[in-house]
């Protein structure tokens, strides 16, 4: 087999043979084969594309290239979750702790922010003491007894993914629905959960900006777990405005809280519930009528806000910083944004906004940035509200004042006030599932 | 200006402007853009394509990346010609020498043979003595005595083709309109003449194997020639059988001298009469009947083989060869192949025919093999010839017999013998040019 004949074949628009697809992925991973042809076959990918089967070999090669967390050891079925990214997506330390006090057990690997997205690791990292980091076994025990635990996912899994996306990055090869399902898929079937949920976001915050883009994302990694043999739903759900009002890691960390404690701001607890019941769901723990009910009811008693301080104890996080979020370390610095103009707010250009917290030392430009967890941003009008000139529209937190310039400015670039509300728009668009309602 | 943004572009399907071609061509040559996103780039242009504007770009800054030819040293209209290669193809050593016999200026550098097609230099280099490298004022020197000279072209001309080509050699990316147009292209604007003939093959012994392509790239090569102001004329001739009967170097020369002497091939003799008078055209010495005349009447005369006898001497090589072509080293053996069946010669698949060749000794698999100046093949029957069973197909000529088993099965598979004659075909299937008839 020769790669030569691999990117003639994808060239000609031709589908690749599993045998094909491993032969590129193993030998790149392994350095046999140069960047440089793999660059010319990403670039074939992407302009004449991957079928549902190959999308589905070369996710597995990529899942098969590194270690798989051994789920074995955690009792029952196992239920995951992924976001694809968003600005003021806390959803995970809601949706799973939920999940939890229902009953089901969820294993959670999560990420770290890059760009203007926010990652979950750094939001718990945020709580004094929460190690994102412990061997196998200390995981299953956690997840044993607790039903839930979220850690960073190891560095050793999907090593193909790391090197295909950094030469990707650098190549203009990202924007490919085939590329991104792999990648995204290669490390959620690498954890081994037997039933996933995917947060599929769309909108000017999200990766995929239209609704046409996002469903065809969402039903490609569908038809990946599909082929993988997973029970899977993908919801696609807005992100053309921030979720929630706060941004920023312990800033959403509070919110998570305050949603938990039945006082969340109505998009996030609508969105963390249709998760966690959707996850309910599919591990066939009632109609979904009922794992709705079974979801909104370990919300509301409570139990999932205990599930979520006893995960973070079994962590060794501080637990008494969610029983009193008081008590969390503040920004030294805030800064009032005030409305430039009267009318509605029209629209958010929410990729500015995850930008304008970025700015403020919340997220990280390149991988080695280090962050600030006390930065970010509190909105107080979102996209259909009235507002008037000098109302607030949100407060900003930093430790270094110099920076609120830039995070102003790009924070008011990216919000368009106009004469009318906007037409409503919705919190979820749309399902996409192995397993019909 | 940043390669990322010029790779989207192209990507997009956007035609690329002057200044971002000039900037990843000049990048890669100087090392400062990585393989890898030239490849990725070169990928994007297979699929997306080039307008005429972005070739001749892409040739322009091909031919600015080295030296070139410094023309102004030869008095008078300068013209060349290119043929973009094939089996048996050895027009350059008789329609040079006609156009020169003509009264016209022709500096000619070319290239060495690599895989089934032969290239001009090694031919010449069968000459005992012929010296292809000279400086540039002896080959000034020379073209403004003789009329003619056939140097190879120096390894100092259009590094960036040198580099984009070795790696389109390994990712797939060489079957392109508007790359072969600027490779080719970039390499002939270098050595500068006025006027320029491209002679283009198309058929099973040519890159191009179909019409259709043929005349893209023919349009190609020509746009190009247009939009830097030269004359230029492409004809589109028959590759789908050998050009003559030789095949090797020092046969290809003999049979040059024989049609030079008025007793070569009707279809090399031809061939070699169009370009020849096709350069006169271009260089204004009269109407195209006219300079057909005058191509004609050199070649019947006996002034074109004088002026190849005097071109070659002014090289330092032995003109008693030409004179008396038995003089010529002959390989130590010969194999006789006989037809295998009865019927008509239906098709040759000529570029196996050359690979046969190569097989012999005559040709290069890598460009640093060495070759054997005598070995090759004389066709005795060619497509459309009636044969019987042990008739006499060709004469193969090595040097070492073992080379017999593996050229000999090659040339049996290139004949296709079938029971009725195939319909005629055409020597010349086009002329695109700057300057109509």
């Amino acid at each position: 087999m020769r790669m030569y004949d691999i990117i003639t074949k994808k060239k000609r628009g031709e589908a690749l043979s599993d045998e094909e697809i491993r032969f590129f992925v193993n030998g790149y991973t392994a350095g046999d084969i140069p960047d440089y042809q793999v660059s010319a076959l990403l670039m074939a990918i992407v302009l004449k594309g991957m079928t549902a089967e190959e999308t589905a070999a070369l996710t597995l090669a990529i899942t098969d290239s590194g270690e798989k967390a051994d789920l074995s050891r955690i009792d029952g079925i196992k239920a995951d979750k992924h976001s694809t990214g968003g600005v003021g997506d806390k959803t995970t330390l809601i949706a799973i702790p939920i999940a939890a006090a229902c009953g089901l057990k969820v294993p959670k690997m999560s990420g770290r922010g890059l760009g203007h997205t926010g990652g979950t690791v750094d939001k718990l990292e945020s709580i004094t003491g929460y190690k994102t980091q412990v061997d196998a076994q200390t995981f299953a025990d956690i997840v044993n007894k607790v039903g839930c635990g979220v850690i960073g996912q190891s560095s050793d899994f999907a090593p193909a993914d790391k090197k295909i996306y950094a030469l990707r990055d650098v190549t203009a090869t990202v924007d490919s629905i085939p590329l991104i399902a792999a990648s995204i898929m290669g490390k959620k079937l690498a954890v081994g959960a037997d039933c996933i949920v995917l947060d599929v976001k769309t909108g000017s915050g999200a990766f995929c900006k239209t609704l046409e883009e996002t469903e065809a994302l969402a039903k490609a990694m569908v038809d990946v777990g599909r082929l993988a043999g997973k029970r899977i739903t993908a919801l696609i759900t807005d992100m053309d405005r921030p979720l929630g009002n706060a941004i920023g890691n312990s800033l959403e960390v509070i919110e998570a809280v305050e949603t938990l404690r039945g006082k969340g701001p109505a998009d996030l607890t609508e969105i963390s519930l249709a998760i966690a019941a959707e996850m309910l769901y599919l591990a066939d723990m009632g109609s979904y009528a009922e794992c709705e009910r079974m979801a909104r009811a370990a919300l509301g008693e409570g139990r999932a806000f205990d599930k979520l301080v006893e995960m973070v104890k079994a962590f060794g996080g501080d637990g008494e910083l969610l029983l009193d979020t008081g008590k969390f370390e503040r920004a030294k610095y805030c800064l009032e944004i005030k409305s430039p103009g009267v009318g509605y707010i029209a629209h958010t250009n929410t990729e500015r906004l995850g930008v304008a917290s970025l700015l403020l030392g919340a997220g990280r430009q390149k991988k080695e940035d280090s962050i600030d967890y006390t930065a970010g941003i509190t909105l107080y009008k979102k996209t259909g509200d009235a507002v008037k000139k000098g109302d607030i529209l949100a407060v900003m937190y930093c430790n270094n004042p110099d920076l609120f310039i830039a995070a102003g400015e790009e924070f008011l670039a990216a919000y368009t006030i106009g004469h009318n509300p906007p037409p409503p728009s919705k919190q979820i668009f749309g399902r996409i599932s192995t397993k019909p309602l």
